[in-house]
């Protein structure tokens, strides 16, 4: 498979001659000034278009290892959550209204029927609860191509809606079990290395993860050296949907802002099912999960912020838009030097 | 004199209160849910009101340290920015349109006449550039008193206006040369460990800026145990004002949102002034300058974006509102957990 093609390189140089041309020192926007020639040379214009729509897709569902005691909430929560996202009511709903994000709930595998709630939330469901990763596959490799197909799917359609950027967010109790195998087995790291507190275990659940974890590493084996077989025994339908949603972003040319750990360990296997993926990708938060840090830093990517939240639900990476927009509105309406001044009086 | 008021304890109890209450888990909001209670406190109001009156005020001047080698700009630029202020071409222009934040600058002490800029641009001025603080006193003890007085007349006039939130902004070729000197002054450091690269000077620079911040600090010598004297010895008309606009702010109960190392060394000297100022304080940005980030210790402040912006302006404050804007949606807006499942099925 050959690479997917980076962002325009000569839209990119066009901005960086912009960014430089700017009535502002060399060098004294920081990240705001690499941030805002990422956005043209991925929209392919010099400036780059304002940020006007920004979709987040929730990626729901259940694991079957949050009956084995490694998160601190029951996995009722998952639905529960489901229906306050469909009613505006959630953290990242909050976020988005405020900074004008779009918001679409999707029920993978939750494990209940959500009854009454939208017919479009379930209509990408693939099975109810992915499978206890220590014990069993999260998937059948047939579900599995169903989930990323889906993901995709999804993708698609938020593009023809006109996304700007895609945002992707998650919902699922005991999601950091599974996301932390993922990132273990793409990085070649022990269970200790990568295992974190989720919504806030203690220290004796916590060691209870780590072996969970590890357990679930050494049951995929050598499979973890494919992407899609270790998707199939390590993670979810959500986390797989997700993974498709980027993967078809990336290959549309579609930039995205990714959120916390699941969205990140998710980009990891998007860029190892579509090598190159990761340059459309920039990191909107440090969660404060240690799996995502390492993620991170795997596919080169420094987050925009660094607040310590852990909610998930693609909240740090909506409330880390404005950034983006900041980053756009100084490429777009500061005023260029040579504008200001004759070429003689220059700097 | 006795200390300020702090924000509003029981408002701030009943803000933690309704944090801990909200449909996510305990802590997940990390430092939003922090800023939350924080505006919540310094509003009087639970939960806190939408910031839709914030109000930027640049506050500009020369400083006859530019003369001497410690900028890689010439002051002709200052004058030239704040005529691109007034135009709304500059950084922070751009940045206060695309977050809704108004701005407004004054010259405190520009080397200029500013013909043709609006009278009210000039109507505090306190004089054309301020002294060479290594060579000379910044101010006549008259003039300090001045410029104290006008900051605290813009910040009433702003207040007037209704501003929710009061972000304060610099312009002046050389301003971190006496910026770093305040620094040095209020925490006892020598000038080694304060200078920073300011617009962005070369090593050979750097090390003269150091001598002359050091130069500056040997010549005031024991005044600097008063900050009234320091501020004399050792700032500059804009510098002043600025400190005046933040003890008006404080002693008035609005809450301000810092820029970098100049908003924040007169920050120290509004607190010194008006000691308890800091409880009404929160920090935009951590600049690329060492004395800023000396400064926040000092204060206690934990700045809310590292992006490594060096541009003044006040663009890291303006930057910084949306994440404020966050947090406040998330404290109003997410659902109450007692108002989504009956206490028994509570977490």
């Amino acid at each position: 498979m050959s690479a997917l093609a980076a962002p325009d390189p000569d839209v990119r140089s066009a901005a960086a001659e912009r960014l430089a041309g700017l009535a502002t020192p060399a060098g004294a926007l920081g990240r705001l000034g690499d941030l805002g020639v990422w956005l043209a040379a991925t929209q392919g214009v010099v400036p780059p278009q304002p940020l006007d729509n920004v979709r987040l897709v929730i990626f729901a569902g259940d694991h079957g290892v949050a009956q084995h005691g490694v998160s601190a909430y029951p996995p009722a929560i998952t639905p529960a959550m489901v229906r306050t996202f469909v009613m505006g009511k959630a953290g990242v709903s909050a976020l988005a209204a405020a900074h004008g994000v779009s918001v679409r709930v999707l029920d993978l595998g939750v494990d209940d029927d959500l009854e009454g709630v939208p017919a479009e939330v379930r209509a990408h469901k693939v099975r109810r609860s992915s499978g206890a990763v220590h014990v069993e596959d999260a998937l059948s490799a047939h579900e599995a191509t169903r989930a990323l197909e889906a993901g995709r799917t999804v993708a698609r359609e938020e593009i023809a809606a006109g996304a700007q950027l895609l945002l992707s967010g998650d919902m699922g109790i005991g999601n950091t079990t599974p996301a932390a195998a993922m990132v273990a087995a793409a990085l070649g790291l022990p269970a200790v290395e990568v295992t974190g507190r989720g919504t806030g275990v203690d220290d004796a659940a916590l060691t209870h993860k780590q072996v969970v974890v590890q357990q679930a590493l050494d049951r995929a084996g050598d499979r973890i050296a494919d992407p899609m077989d270790a998707l199939t025994a390590l993670s979810s339908a959500d986390l797989v949907a997700t993974v498709g949603y980027l993967v078809e972003a990336a290959e549309s040319g579609v930039p995205v802002l990714l959120d916390g750990l699941m969205s990140v360990a998710c980009a990891l296997y998007a860029d190892r099912i579509a090598p190159g993926a990761a340059a459309w990708f920039a990191a909107g938060h440090r969660s404060t999960e240690p799996a995502q840090t390492l993620a991170l830093e795997k596919l080169g990517l420094e987050p925009v912020l660094d607040l310590g939240l852990r909610l998930g639900e693609g909240s740090g990476a909506v409330a880390a838009v404005p950034v983006l927009r900041s980053a756009v509105a100084l490429l777009r309406d500061v005023a260029l030097l040579a504008d200001l001044m004759p070429p003689a009086e220059g700097l």
